[in-house]
């Protein structure tokens, strides 16, 4: 590789990589700290960071060293800092740059348009209000999808965007397998609703004490405080700017135990995803989440896979009830853990739980294709989200606000997110599956409250390499298939067959 | 003036506005909440961010436009929003393009070299471990100086870089005057020290108590909460992101009283100036204070000369022995008045009280003239500093520590900094004498707890202006006069003389 080049190159990456980190810490900052009266100042100088880092990444310099470097990296091994630097950094470029100017103008136009108009039609439930907005943002996700190019369904530029190298088929395989299992299943657990008692969570717990004990947890998980933090935020979220600052937000509620410290667990699983990321990837494309799908299977991991498992609550519950003996008085661990692990349909995807979930995405991955591929016209939606809603999870929809009108994604436009939230609980049963077979004791590590050896897995088989593989390259590489179902249904089959006493033959 | 021109002027300078607000939160991120693995990225991301910021201004378009502007906006009031913006505007181009790149980068390396080794020198109080490293620093200031150019004295281009306007001649003659003034009066001061006891600040306050008091006060005054915020640091400061998120820090001592409320007030003044700055200069180089020393002045003036007045702890005192009746206990409002006023010589700079203060700038004031002269040798500068000391403050210097290496200022690259402290205190007392002309019963509203038609004067005269006008500029526009030291002199001799029962010739 010509070193002087890589070294422009490099300049130039860091500087972007800087101008978006200094532009996260300010959203952070709105989102914890900021004043009432700093809004507009605040949407100045973060417009101006992004547009300086867009301006600065899609220069014609950066292509023009790119075309150079692939030569030079063409014999060097594919997963090499070098190789997959010039790779990765290409397939963004070549995705910032493929959008027209004017395209992304009207892009961030119809959005800043469209969602005061989302808000005012969710206040009056009425979709009309809002139908001809997501009309035109149909229209603009089918621009994009052409601007961008695809072989086979528009969806799949979509959904390249953020999950690289995933495609429309392979998802609808996937959704299809995933709606033979859970319906059932969502349908018998629902018949057997009155297995599991989870008022005890809505007993009123301290919020000072939640937040303190949750804080400590994440912590013995493996959340390094000294290169994070954690703050209070009305949505909770976690956020990095640099490999020695990654931050988690978290909200509190004394009448529902789950809100402070399964949120915290999510958060410090995505934190410490970034915590794991390479120094010799830092201030790179590469230094970042495979996809959000990735990211979202390492929040999932701790928050369902550990930290709603039986061993896990073996080992913690004792001082849980030593922090809050009022509210916990009279429950054992083993009911603690069906309380916390009880699933219902609900009609809200936030509030859902590991079984019904992706039910949730599901809709929306098909109604997203249907209105993509025209095949849905946008004032049919909300008939179309009932119907199915129906159909999934046995429930009517009372109204457009608990429904087509849930979300706040259609209101800026951007489809093909929403997959991402499945990918990601499908991913983590996958790796939890790999674990288990080089792990053998993890059971019992988790039962005395050791994670050392999970996360050294996961820092060495997934957190270290940052975006360097796509989600399926990533798979491939460590369980030896791209992304499939089959663990995560095996995995909620027997877990809330037990929990719930179903037939054993479904699980 | 031609409205294309002017606008794409006014979107480069906004850009480099948001860069350096930017700046400014990561910084302020940085004292407040980051957490200690943060700190490389942080240097990183600030640097870009300020190079950024100096590239896209020092650009030879900016030059251009500036240019074109000048005979625009030749016709205009001096005072017009257009005409002090091309003015301005064309005073920061100027500087900033005149300091070659090489010496900039030099500059930069000569600070970071410097500083571990001056804190090296103070811990083990050997200043000839430092001497090397400000020879450096001192001949860098005279290229600085060369470089920017200077008619009289070098100083001169260094002091008007901080306090545009100001020259040396102006400032020794101003310095004289204080000497002959306030030498004796410390002298006489310490002559009369039993008669003020303050042992009372020392007794012992809750801290939260402390900071909830010192809130709500500074909110009083007129600090807008709605458009700033309060925080925890080291280093108590204030910063601002745009007129709508104005933040100060403070620290808070169980075991002395003024540290968090008399910074608190301190820092409210800075940033009480910066909330009452016109939204029509927002985003623009007129934007800030109109030097260290303008702000230095609304700071002073609401710790010193509102918050350090008998009328304040009149209205105040009563809920603060509410807050804290065990250390107050026995202690009456006058009695307190004076022990917040206590005098005495001390020898470190921040910690001197207001008769003393302007003694300590004036010796640095002087010995950074002589060593930029070269009538004065660096390694002579310990000996220099302690026989000034012994003459102005009647103290021995213990050791160099307490002495010649007690500023981190000598160790980055930047002599003209301290007089902007004593220039701060002066206009503070000048703007007050203008005041008590205008608002008569001022004292009575202070008396009240009442500071709306204080501040909205303050607003009116100052604030509201920025950078429209050189400290000079502004002081003869509100008060007649440029800066001049008399109503100073006057206020501290009647002040002190008052509360240490001196002879009446001197008052």
């Amino acid at each position: 590789m010509q070193e002087g080049i890589s070294e422009t190159l490099k300049d130039t990456l860091a500087e972007v990589t800087d101008l978006s980190r200094a532009a996260a810490l300010l959203e952070w900052d709105q989102e914890t700290y900021m004043p009432p009266g700093g809004v507009q100042s605040r949407a100045e100088q973060i417009s101006t960071l992004l547009r300086l880092s867009h301006v600065r990444f899609t220069s014609e310099e950066v292509g023009r060293l790119l075309d150079q470097l692939e030569d030079d990296v063409a014999k060097l091994p594919f997963d090499s800092d070098e190789a997959s630097l010039v790779r990765v950094t290409r397939r963004d470029y070549d995705e910032a740059t493929k959008l027209p100017p004017d395209l992304i103008s009207e892009i961030a136009r119809a959005g800043s348009m469209a969602q005061p108009v989302w808000q005012k039609a969710r206040r009056e439930e009425d979709f009309s209000l809002f139908a001809p907005y997501l009309e035109k943002n149909v229209e603009l996700n089918r621009r994009i999808a052409d601007a961008i190019g695809y072989d086979d369904r528009p969806y799949d530029a979509l959904i390249n965007r953020s999950e690289p190298g995933m495609t429309t088929a392979q998802l609808e395989a996937i959704f299809a397998e995933l709606k033979r299992a859970i319906v059932p299943l969502a349908a018998d657990i629902a018949r057997h609703a009155d297995s599991v008692d989870d008022r005890v969570l809505y007993r009123g717990f301290d919020p000072d004490l939640q937040l303190a004990y949750a804080l400590g947890l994440v912590k013995r998980l493996g959340y390094d405080l000294e290169r994070g933090r954690q703050d209070l935020s009305t949505h909770p979220f976690s956020t990095a700017f640099g490999p020695g600052d990654v931050r988690i937000t978290t909200r509190v509620s004394r009448d529902f135990f789950n809100e402070c410290l399964f949120g915290s667990i999510h958060e410090s699983g995505h934190a410490m995803y970034n915590q794991g990321m390479g120094q010799n990837i830092d201030r790179t494309p590469l230094w970042g989440g495979a996809s959000p799908g990735v990211h979202e299977s390492q929040s999932r991991f701790w928050e369902n896979l550990v930290g709603r498992s039986l061993p896990f609550w073996r080992h913690f519950y004792p001082s849980l009830v030593a922090t809050f003996p009022e509210p916990l008085r009279g429950v054992d661990e083993e009911a603690f853990y069906r309380a916390v692990n009880r699933s219902y349909p609900s009609l809200i995807r936030v509030e859902a739980d590991e079984v019904t979930y992706n039910m949730h995405v599901l809709l929306r991955f098909e109604l997203e294709n249907e209105m993509l591929e025209g095949t849905l016209k946008v004032k049919d939606l909300p008939e179309a989200w009932n119907a199915r809603f129906k159909s999934y999870l046995g429930l009517n929809v009372p109204n457009d606000r608990e429904g087509a009108l849930q979300d706040i994604h259609w209101s800026y436009v951007s489809f093909g997110i929403f997959p991402g939230y499945t990918i990601g609980n499908l991913i983590s049963a996958q790796l939890m599956e790999k674990i288990r077979t080089e792990i053998p004791d993890l059971e019992a590590q988790i039962g005395k409250g050791q994670f050392a050896a999970l996360l050294g897995w996961l820092r060495k088989n997934v957190h270290r390499h940052g975006r360097k593989f796509t989600p399926n390259e990533l798979l491939e590489r460590v369980t030896g298939k791209p992304l499939t179902a089959a663990p995560w249904i095996a995995y909620v089959q027997q877990k809330f067959g037990a929990l719930y006493g179903l037939q054993a033959a479904r699980h």
